[in-house]
């Protein structure tokens, strides 16, 4: 046991709870302890709520002083935006943990976050630990590996990505997220108020544009319904016709001399020919076909993966363009 | 100019030419000079042996210490084979200079070759410089590419790449080394004496297997001719029909639970439907197509690109999965 990393799990929605038990799965760490304000939660057998089929003798913790194990590193899935996981990250960094998060505007801070962004550096460095907000998106498909793929470009003109993602094997709250079951109306008054739909386009165009010394003037991003056409029916909605199935949204950075990165995100239910597509226009012309990306599984294995690069790492918040190759280990 | 990198390229036959041809339009770096044995190009301008279609009033030198301009990094494009490029390399960081080198037995240097690239690493520690092999293939399509593709695997299985080739619009050697226009009994026959066809599969699997946490109990390779069935012409070769038009190499790699690695490389003269192919069995189950990664010019954009990494790097040896992202800058 003496190399086994030893993980506490912050943060037990659908998303925690399924990266609790990818834990429990691999070889070389350990689940020691887990999180999470919800008072259903607290005090009970934290293999219960995971749905790990077994007790794991440990009570889920309302906070993160409550654990009564040691431990070497966090795993933290709470929320998307700054203001909210802010102080958790740092509350982890110095309670002396390595945190690795799947908050989407940690994986790489806007110019608006940039001071707290700061706060968490500071934090890290005090503490001699590492922070990294990775996932499949941010933190890859629309940012890391379309970077990765540009090794073999003599000259990059135009990178676009396009995610059409099959919603109907995907959580419920994520279901929720991309507004299915709604009403146009409804949709766009969701939208209108924010905090809906996917998050991390800015941060994927950001982490691009600074990665290849472009200087970004101007960003836009637009947000659409996708109505079905028929019925569509999962284990959480029965989307009638004329009703949302999901969402489509589109990003476009902009360089000094144009349109640089075009990010197209279409999720919605029952929807066919799932793939991604990375197209990058330039010296060569390539394109790049993925299929199988499933974005739960691909969150909560890159989450779990970066573990090994984040301890190697030197102190401070990082992002996955600043560290070695993150591989399965 | 302050911040430009200052470049020699270090052999001049097709590939370095045209990575100095490559040099002369990057911005932020500058070709300083040119080595080459050929008494045919030594002396002569180095803009005119690259083919740049000026004079850059620099001529080529028949060896590094006959380079009288300052530089920082040294790309180097000789040869595949530790025993003919080691001493370079070991010239090249005791002269004081980082290196990329296309060599493919240095992309992940195999058990055998384990003292020549030890020594290599002792002696760019002493210089304080850093050693990379790279490539487009070894050094990125079989290994550092589906390494960053398990990023989002919770499960590894199996990995598998197809490098499909059509080889009609490569460099002459390259076709010649690929056996064109040859009988298939000499094919075989040069085969069987070694140092033919494609060099890097075994250092891909090597890097794959070492950075998985994989035991290689076993690798097996094999070549066999593929066989014009209508006449192909090229600029360079006019195969006809029963002659040899190129070559099909497969490369397996083994763990002690059985083959964990297939890599199959066909290149060849009129070869449709160009493209690379990466599976990785496991969870999830994922399929990437790429198309549009031409040899020639994905292996000169990595290397001038992997300049900036190589730079940023510890010294020593180090290898595409040591570094952060490579990209275009």
């Amino acid at each position: 046991m003496a190399d086994t990393i030893r993980v506490i799990q912050y943060g037990l929605g659908p998303i925690g709870c399924a990266m609790a038990r990818h834990v429990l799965e691999r070889p070389g760490i350990a689940l020691v302890g887990g999180v999470d304000v919800d008072p259903n939660k607290v005090g009970k057998d934290l293999g219960q709520v995971i749905g790990a089929g077994r007790e794991l003798g440990v009570a889920v913790a309302p906070s993160l002083r409550d654990v009564a194990a040691q431990a070497d590193v966090v795993l933290h899935t709470t929320s998307s935006y700054f203001d909210l996981f802010k102080n958790q990250i740092v509350e982890i960094l110095q309670a002396g943990f390595d945190v690795v998060s799947t908050a989407e505007e940690l994986s790489f801070p806007s110019p608006e976050h940039a001071s707290a962004a700061q706060e968490i550096d500071a934090a890290a460095k005090r503490a001699g630990k590492t922070a990294l907000g990775t996932g499949v998106n941010p933190g890859f498909l629309m940012d890391s590996l379309p970077l990765s793929l540009t090794a073999i470009s003599q000259r990059v003109d135009h990178i676009s990505v396009l995610r059409l993602m099959n919603a109907s094997h995907r959580r419920g709250p994520f279901q929720a997220k991309i507004g299915c079951g709604m009403t146009v109306a409804q949709f766009n008054q969701k939208m209108a108020e924010g905090r809906m739909g996917h998050v991390g386009l800015v941060q994927s165009v950001g982490m691009v544009f600074d990665t290849l010394g472009k200087q970004l003037t101007k960003f836009e991003t637009t947000v659409e319904a996708v109505v079905a056409e028929k019925p569509v029916k999962t284990d959480f909605f029965d989307v009638q016709p004329g009703f949302v199935r999901g969402l489509k949204q589109v990003a476009r950075g902009y360089a000094p001399d144009g349109e640089f990165m075009l990010l197209t995100f279409i999720a919605a239910l029952g929807e066919p020919d799932d793939h991604d597509l990375i197209t990058i226009r330039g010296k060569p012309e390539l394109q790049v076909k993925l299929t199988g990306t499933n974005g739960d599984i691909a969150t909560i294995a890159i989450t779990v993966n970066a573990i090994k690069r984040v301890r190697q790492a030197a102190p401070g918040l990082v992002t996955m363009r600043d560290l070695p190759i993150v591989t399965i280990w």
